[in-house]
Formats: C-alpha cells, structure tokens, sequence
C-alpha cells in the first residue's frame, strides 16, 4: 500500500524482506518481482525518476514509440502495489548495516519533515542518476525543452537528432567528447561551453577537421515554443539557430546514503556480478548507479535479476511451505 | 519490411550490418535499436517464439499483467518494420564464418521450400529455447492448457500456483528437483514421472518428507475446459485432481546453425560476457540461449545491450557523417 505518515508506526517494528530505494523503472521492476516471490518489499521513491522527465520512450519493448517515461512509471507503480508491495515517498538519507539486517534512515516531507526507520534484510539500490542541465538565469527556461529536444541520452535519442543542427552542452572538454559520437548520427553539430572552461588546441583542430562549430560565449536562454527548442541566444544578444540539443554536463549519483558500507565502485557506478550484487552480499545495485548501459529496459531486467537473486538466498534458508502452515491459515481464517 | 519470395533477389547481393536469427523479444528489441542506430538489419524468425504462447505477462515492467505474449511480439514487430528493419519468415539452417562476414543460410517456406543466403557483419543469436511438453496420445491436448495453467516457468507464474495442487512434470529425477522450489509457494504438490524413469530411494524419502505424492503410472490425457486444466488422468482411468501443472521437461535449444562455430558453451547455454558478447567478436547471444534468467523483459535487454554493442564497434570503424555526404543526399533528392 502507499504509506502514509499515519501508517509509519505500525511498519517500525517491522523487518522487511528487501527494501528498494528508487521507485523508477528499475525499483518497481524489483518490486513486481518481489512481490510475486511472495516477499514482503518496501520502496522508498523520492519522486520523479529520471525516466520521470522523458517524454517519449522510442525503444522500449512492446510500449508505443511515443509512451511517456511517466505513463511507464504509473503503470509499474499501480502493478507493484496491486502485488501488495508497500510504498513511501521519502528521501532515504542513510543505511546502516547492523549485521544480520540493514536500518534504513528515512527524512518523510519536504517541509515540517519527520524522520524513520525502517529495517530490511537485503538492500536494492535503485536510485539512479540525475543529468546535469545547462545553467542560464531562468531554469524553468531549461525545463522547458528538456526531455522534449534538449536531450541527455545519446543512446536513447540519437536517431531522433539524424541530420539536424544539434547543440552540444558540456562542462568540460571531456565531456564534450560526445560529439564525435554524435557525429555518427548528424554532421551539424555546435558545441557550447557557456564560458565555463577552456579547450585545448588539439582539441580545436578536431573541431575544425570534422567542420564542428565551437561557441565559447555564455548563454543567457534557450528560444522556441511549445517545447520546441529552435536555438540559443547568447548573452551578446545574439541567436545561434537549432534543430536539438544534447547535454553532457554529468549526472548527480544518488547514492549518498551508501557513502558509509565501502562498496565497491568504478568512478561513481558500483560494481554488480552477473546478478546484479554489489560487493556487499546483501546490497543489489540495479539501473543507472550500476556498470552497464543506461537504459529503462535494462533497469527493468535488472530488478528481475536482482530480485530473483534474493529470492533464491532467502528461499536457501527458509526452506518451504508446509501443509500445517497452510491449512493452519486456512482454518484460522 | 517484410520479405517475401519476390524480394529475396535484391537483398542478395546485400550485406546487413546484423542478421538476427530469431523474432521474439530479444531479437525484436535488438532490431528495434540496431535500426535507430541506423544500422541495418534483417531478423530471420521461425515463428512462434517462447512468448508467443504465454497467455499472460504477469510481469514485465509498463504493460498491464494480463498482456498475451504474442501481443508484446506484435507491437515488438510494427515498431520494427515502422523504423525500416527487414524481417524474414524463414528456418536459418547453417552460418559460415567467412573472415569478414557471416554467410547464412536460410530455409524458406515449409513446403516447397527454396534456400537463400544472406550476409551480415554481425551476428545475433536470439532464436531461444522451447519447452518439451508432456507426451498422450494426442498432442492438441496438452497445447489446450500450455500457457495457461500449465506453466513452463516457476520463476514466471510461481505466483499463480501459490497453495494450489501443482503436479510437476518431470523427465528424469533431477528434472524434478524444480518441486522443491515450487515448494515455496504451495505445499500441495504432485511429482509425476510419466513412468518414463525410475527415482531413487533418497529421493522418495525426500518426497515422503515433504508430503509431496509421487505417481510413476502413465498419463493418458490432461482434463478440464476452456484453457483449465484440471487434472490428470492416468492410464488405469483413475483422475488426479489439479489446479495447475508445471513442466520441468528440458528444453530444445534453437542453436543447430552454430555447431560448427565452436562457441563457449556451459551446458547448452552460450556463455557471453557483460555485452551479450560470446566467445567470437562478432556474435553475440541474447535471450534464453545465454545463461542467465529467461524472463521476457531481460532478453528485451539484452537486445539493447547487444545492438549498442554491434554499434560501438561498427562506429569506431566507419566514423562520422560528413556534412558533403548528407548535403549530396539532400541536393540529389
């Protein structure tokens, strides 16, 4: 069910199979898999997943080209609770492992904010990422066109930019690499550094080899209408026109709140085995905190392999039902 | 588009960036991001892949959980052809490693069949497993309740069985192993050996442990009405009342066309590494051909991760588009 404040007492003593912290396609995929195994789950959803923000989901199997990232995630959440899976909307600050079970320290509202506990035997992390977005003066200027064609997933969106002027957003010349694989999709390609770092020479003569255009001046704001972003105007007043963008500024790893169990990591993505395990025998990492390509079908497939992974531990120690227990309920009941 | 007889001449002379041999959710999906890489490929399928005869998709991520198998394969199949992929209804008989590209070959047509070969850099084997099924008399009576409440998959509808009477079908005594999971979820259950097999004393003593019934007479048919399977008659005439079954029969592995590759193997699965790669650089293995967990949504997956990697290592090859070749397109139209 979806926990409410009013139902947090009854859940404090309780020890949860699994918590799940994420509730984007990843997280309910654990959980739909959880439930189904007949274990009791918890996920814990800050809100507004990364998929949350994509406005058409192209390539994901057997959903329509044009299916909201958010449509996906209501349906998962409406499937999940339907299995009985238990639900909260909260911001998971930290997990402490105390041995045999992990405490799972929860801040509840954004204002007046309550704090609790909840205690599982295993940990999935589904938490993922969030992309860094350009910054101009007015954000809600950029949230205007991102996800529609101010993209972040070369992966994801590449065919949809297919011989268009295509803006490049980066913080870095690293980050910037990400045009020569752009490339492979459009050769309009301009490449902005908002006047927040410097490229180096070698790296203008590539620009010049592949007739990319590099514009170094800061932007004031991103022009179109109706989610339609058709250029940029830089702070000198001038408009730079294009068909889309594409943001490589990075991404924020939510995963603070594992910051104390030493796991083990790859730059910020935690390392999982074939099961989607981290270091930790008892924490999965599944989704875009992990190794692996960031996708929503893939988060999902991980959430069926983690999921079944616990399944099969627990299943090891618990052994069966019994016919007594049945029918013991049955009369009970 | 879909092939037909009449346009096998013209891709003769082609050579695919990828043949995926097989049509069900992993080589769909595959297809579906091999082409918005804008790359092209041809999907060679048999017909009736796995899925195609679950009734209903308990679990897969954002379609409602009593989606039928072949409806996920339908939508899966428009979203291809929409992206200009081929597709090919046709048996792949054998693939020759010819250094730089795959020479397959394919039988078309079950009567009157011709052969054609075609040709691809890459290759993806996505053609999967399939169940052996109880053996009556007649046949049609056993495909009345597969996929209904006569489940292949624990891992899928283990859910659906929870505190039934299952009668697990086996083929040898390991085979039947698979009741002790079950056992998780109902602790009514009836062991079956078709009186094909002998089980060992220890065995029996872990059946008689359990509670679990053990019958080593002949089946002669499956009982019930409209898809329910509701039980099992025996050979002397006497019926064993059931609320589902579940098969644990082995399976067929669709994998003849590449014995003489000599890939890794474990068991009769491919082994890949963290792409879906296998032990040749060019083919790689998705779906239940691989080891891992069959389930729908990861061999959905492993499509992407399989055609991300195909196109990983074909862009480093080929580079980016250049701005002549796309103005010559636009100036020749």
């Amino acid at each position: 069910m979806q926990l409410s404040k009013q139902d947090l007492q009854e859940r404090a003593d309780k020890v949860y199979d699994t918590i799940i912290v994420g509730g984007g396609a990843g997280g309910l995929s654990a959980g739909i898999y959880l439930q189904r195994y007949l274990l009791d789950s918890l996920i814990i959803d800050k809100g507004k997943a990364r998929s949350f923000w994509m406005q058409e989901l192209h390539n994901y199997l057997g959903l329509p080209p044009d299916t909201q990232g958010r449509t996906l995630l209501k349906h998962g959440k409406d499937h999940y609770l339907s299995l009985g899976g238990d639900l909260l909307n909260g911001y998971v600050e930290e997990v402490v492992d105390k041995g045999d079970i992990f405490e799972v320290k929860v801040k509840i509202g954004r204002q007046n904010s309550t704090y609790s506990i909840f205690r599982a035997k295993y940990l999935i992390a589904a938490s993922g990422i969030i992309d860094n977005l350009p910054f101009v003066d007015d954000m809600q200027n950029v949230y205007e066109y991102a996800g529609y064609n101010l993209h972040v997933c070369l992966i994801c969106d590449g065919y949809e930019m297919a011989d268009k002027r295509v803006g490049v957003f980066g913080r870095n010349e690293r980050s910037l690499e990400v045009a020569f694989s752009l490339g492979w999709f459009t050769p309009y390609i301009t490449l902005f550094t908002q006047d927040m770092f410097e490229v180096s020479s070698q790296f203008r003569d590539r620009l010049w080899e592949h007739e990319y255009e590099l514009v170094e001046k800061p932007i004031s704001k991103f022009v179109g209408e109706n989610h339609q972003m058709t250029g940029v105007q830089l702070m000198d007043g001038s408009v730079i026109k294009l068909d889309a963008g594409l943001v490589s500024m990075g991404s924020q790893f939510h995963s603070g709140y594992l910051s104390r169990l030493n796991l083990q990591t790859q730059g910020e993505n935690l390392v999982t085995d074939f099961s989607c395990r981290t270091s930790h025998p008892r924490i999965f990492a599944i989704g875009d905190l992990k190794l692996g390509l960031n996708q929503v079908v893939v988060a999902a497939a991980d959430g069926a392999i983690a999921a079944t992974g616990i399944w099969r531990d627990i299943r090891r120690e618990r052994g069966v039902k019994r016919r007594l227990d049945v029918d013991s309920v049955v009369l009970a009941g």
